[in-house]
C-alpha cells in the first residue's frame, strides 16, 4: 500500500486506504488493535517477538492486516514466519498480499514449499503469482506490482473516471490510468489529475495521442529503473514487454526501498561485505558471504608484502623504515578510499557519461597532487624531525606525493574500470585499492631509501 | 513538479502536467522545443553547455521553462547561472519556481544577491520565500512546499473535490488535503481517494474524526523525515509548528533526493572526504575540505607508527616480521570496515533502537572470531611455509585472530559511539578505525613476537 491507512470503521477492509494514524502502541498490544496500526508500525512490533509469538499472531490476525504486515517485516523474519506458519493460514494471507509484495517473499522460500503454497491458492493467483515469479528479482518485473488500472483508449474522460472510482479502492497506483488498445499495447498515461482537469466529452486516446511515454521494460536493472523515477519525479513507471504491451507498474515506495538498498550495497561491496547484508543477517551467513573476500584481501596483502620482502635487507640495516613505511601506505590509502567514494556514489547517483567519468578521475588526481604536496610537506619536516636526517625525509616526502596522487587516481578509476569490465563499480573496490597503494608504497619508498640511504 | 509533463499543448503553461514524454532530444536545440521536455532532460542538455550559453539559454526560455529546468539543475551550476543571470530575469524566472525549489537555490547565493533578488518579487512572493529561508536547509521547514490543498473542517466532501479540482493544477501534492480549523491548525488528511470513495453529503471535519495524523516539525532533521516517509510509504507528510499549525508539506521526491545525498555522505563521510562532494565540486574546494582529515590520518598513522618505534629494535633483529606485519594490520583493518560498514547502514536504513544496535556489535564479534579463526589457520600455514618456522606462523596467526576480532568489534561500536556523542555515525569512522586496527594489530603482532620470536 502506498497511501493513508483507514483509523475510521474497523469494519471495513484494511485495504481500504484512508487516514494516516499510527495509533500510540499500547503495550500488550492483541490482535483486535491491529487494524488502527499503520502496517508498518505492526510490523516494527512483530519483530521484536520470539517466533513462536510471531506465528501464533500471524494466525490469529485478519487476513489482511496480516497481509500488509507481512509485506512491512524485514525479508528474514518473513521468511521464517511463512515457514512456520500453518501451509493454509500462510496461503490465505499470501492471497491478501499485493502481488508484487507476494512474490518478493515467496521467492525466497525453497522451491517445494513455494510451489505447495501457490497450489493452495485459486488459480487466477497463482498463474499471477508464478508468473511476476519468473522475472529477475533485481529487475523492473520483480519489483513490479500488476494491480494497475487500465483504460481503453475509446473511452471519455468521464467514462474514465467513472471507471477509476469504481477500481481505485484495491489499487497501488489509483493516480495513474494506463490508456491501452485491445491488444493492451500502452499508449499513453493520464494521471487523475489530468482527467479531472479535462473536457468531460474528449476520448482518452485522443488526449495521449503524440505522447512519448516513458516506460521501463521488465528485464532493465532495478537501479535503472530508480534512476529514471528519481530523475522524472514520478509517481510510477509502467513496465512493458518488447512488443510494448503492459506488464505492470514500479512505484515511488518501492525505488525509495531500491535507492536505499543500493545506497547500502555500494557501501557494504565497497568494502568486501555482503551487499545485501543487514544487522538481521543471521551471523553464519555473513561469515560465509565475508570470507572470500577476507581471502583475496589476504592474497593481496601477501602480493605487497613481498614488495616490503624484496627490500627485507635495506629494512636490516635501516630498522626505521619499518617505523615509517606503513604511514605512507595509510595515507595514501585514506586518500585512494576519498577518490573511490566520490566516483562510486557519481556512478549511483547520476546517468553514465564516458567523458564527464575520466574528467572527474582527472579532477581527483589534481585533488590528489596538491593534497599529497600538502601533507610531502607535513611528512618531510615530521620524518627529519624525528630522524634528525633531512634525507629521511625528503624519501618520506617524495614517497608520500608519488602514492598519494597514485592513489587518488587509481580510487577514481577503479570504479570505472569495473564497469566497463561488467562488474558492480564498487565490490571490494576499496581490497584492490589498497593492493595498489599499499605495493607501490612499499616499493616507491623503500625503493626510494634502498637509493639514497643506504 | 512531481508528476507528469504535456506534450500535446504547446500553448499552455508547461506547469499543467498531463503526459509522461521526454521527446528524443535533438541536438543543436533551441528554445521553442524546451517545452516538449520534459524539465529533467532540458536540465541535463543544459549542464553540457559552457556558462555563456548557459545564460543566454535562460534569458531566452519562457520563465515558467525556464524555472522548472533550474530547479532541476545540479546546485553549483544553478548558482552560477544565477550569478551571471541579469537580474531581472533572474527574479522573473524564481517568481515562477515552487517555492521549495527556489528557496533551496536562493540560499546558496550570497545574501546581498539574494535580497536584491528578493526585492524584485512581488511583496507576497518575497515573503514567502524570506519565510522559507529562515529555516535549517536540512530540516523539515527547508525542504517543504508551501503550495497545498487546505480544506476548511466545515466543508463536504463533494465541495472539497469541487475545490481541489479548483486548486489542482497548480498544488505539488494534489492528491492530498489538508483538513484545517479556522486558525489553520491541522486537524486531519483526506486522500483524493477518500473523497472520491466516500458519501457526498459528509463533512471533512467529522471524515477526519479520530484520526492520529503522521506529522513533522519543521525542525526535524531532514534524514528523519525521509526514514518516517519511507517507513509509512505516503506521497507526502505535513509539516507543522509547535502549535500544530501546519506550515509545509514534505513530498516523496524531495525524500528521493534526500535518501540519495544521505547514502553518499555515509560513503563519502567515512572515507574522510566531504559528504555532501560529488564530480561537480571545484576541486579547490575539495582539497580544501579533505585536508583536515588527511592531517587527522596523518596524526593518528604516526601513532600507529610509534607502536612499531617501540619495537624497532625487535625488527633490526628480524627484519621479516617487517615483512609480515602490515599483512595483519590489512587484514583486520579491512575485517573492521565490514562492520563499520554494515552498521553505518543500519543507523542510516532503520530507527534507532539501542538494544538492537549491541546486539549488532556482538553479532559483529562473532563474526570477526570465526573470521579471524579461519584466516589464523591460513596465515599459520602460510608464514611456516614461507619462514619455515612455525613459531613465526604462531605468533602470525595469533596476532592476526586478535586484532580481526578487535576490529570487527570496533568497526562495530564506533558508529555508536559517535552517535552517542552526538556526532555523525560514519564522519571520518574510517579513519579512526585503522588507528585501532593498526596500532592493535603492530603492538600485538610485534609485541608476541618480541615474546616468543627473540
Amino acid at each position: 500500500m502506498t497511501e493513508l491507512q483507514h483509523t475510521n470503521s474497523p469494519g471495513k477492509s484494511s485495504r481500504d486506504d484512508g487516514f494516516t494514524q499510527p495509533a500510540p502502541q499500547t503495550p500488550g498490544m492483541n490482535p483486535a488493535d491491529a487494524e488502527n496500526l499503520h502496517p508498518a508500525d505492526l510490523a516494527d512490533h512483530l519483530e521484536n517477538l520470539t517466533l513462536e509469538k510471531q506465528v501464533s499472531a500471524f494466525t490469529r490476525l485478519p487476513k489482511e492486516d496480516a497481509a500488509e504486515a507481512l509485506a512491512e517485516l524485514d525479508e528474514t523474519t518473513a521468511v521464517d514466519v511463512l515457514e512456520n506458519l500453518d501451509d493454509d493460514v500462510a496461503a490465505q494471507i499470501i492471497a491478501e498480499m499485493a502481488p508484487d509484495d507476494a512474490a518478493d517473499v515467496l521467492d525466497e522460500l525453497d522451491e517445494e514449499h513455494r510451489d505447495a503454497l501457490l497450489d493452495k491458492l485459486d488459480r487466477e493467483d497463482s498463474e499471477e503469482l508464478r508468473n511476476l515469479l519468473t522475472f529477475d528479482p533485481d529487475t523492473a518485473g520483480g519489483v513490479m506490482n500488476t494491480e494497475l488500472i487500465l483504460l481503453d483508449r475509446s473511452l471519455t474522460v468521464d467514462e474514465a473516471i467513472v471507471y477509476i472510482r469504481s477500481e481505485m479502492a484495491d489499487k497501488e497506483s489509483p493516480y495513474y490510468a494506463y490508456i491501452v488498445d485491445a491488444r493492451h499495447v500502452l499508449v499513453g498515461v493520464l494521471s487523475l489529475r489530468d482527467l479531472m482537469l479535462a473536457r468531460p466529452g474528449v476520448i482518452v486516446g485522443d488526449a495521449v495521442q503524440g505522447q512519448n511515454v516513458v516506460t521501463v521494460r521488465y528485464d532493465m536493472d532495478q537501479r535503472e529503473v530508480a534512476g529514471l523515477l528519481s530523475h522524472y519525479n514520478f509517481l510510477a513507471l509502467p513496465v512493458v514487454d518488447k512488443e510494448g504491451h503492459i506488464l505492470g507498474v514500479v512505484t515511488y515506495d518501492d525505488i525509495m526501498d531500491i535507492i536505499h538498498e543500493e545506497a547500502s550495497a555500494d557501501l557494504l561491496g565497497m568494502v568486501g561485505a555482503d551487499p545485501e547484508e543487514s544487522v538481521d543477517t543471521p551471523w553464519p551467513e555473513s561469515v560465509r558471504r565475508r570470507l572470500p573476500w577476507l581471502f583475496v584481501n589476504m592474497v593481496n596483502s601477501a602480493l605487497s608484502a613481498s614488495v616490503v620482502y624484496m627490500f627485507e635487507g635495506s629494512i636490516a640495516q635501516m630498522a626505521v623504515l619499518a617505523v615509517l613505511m606503513p604511514m605512507v601506505a595509510n595515507q595514501a590509502g585514506n586518500t585512494g578510499q576519498q577518490a573511490l567514494a566520490v566516483m562510486i556514489r557519481q556512478l549511483a547517483t547520476d546517468r553514465f557519461d564516458q567523458k564527464k567519468a575520466w574528467l572527474a578521475v582527472w579532477r581527483e588526481g589534481k585533488i590528489g597532487l596538491v593534497t599529497g604536496l600538502a601533507m610531502a610537506v607535513t611528512a618531510f619536516c615530521g620524518a627529519w624531525v624525528f630522524t634528525g636526517l633531512p634525507a629521511v625525509g625528503l624519501v618520506m616526502a617524495g614517497a608520500l606525493l608519488c602514492d598519494m596522487l597514485l592513489g587518488a587516481m587509481a580510487g577514481g578509476s577503479i570504479p570505472l574500470v569495473f564497469r566497463a569490465l561488467g562488474r558492480d563499480p564498487a565490490q571490494a573496490s576499496s581490497i584492490f585499492l589498497t593492493t595498489i597503494t599499499d605495493g607501490a608504497g612499499f616499493f616507491i619508498f623503500l625503493g626510494l631509501a634502498t637509493l639514497f640511504l643506504l
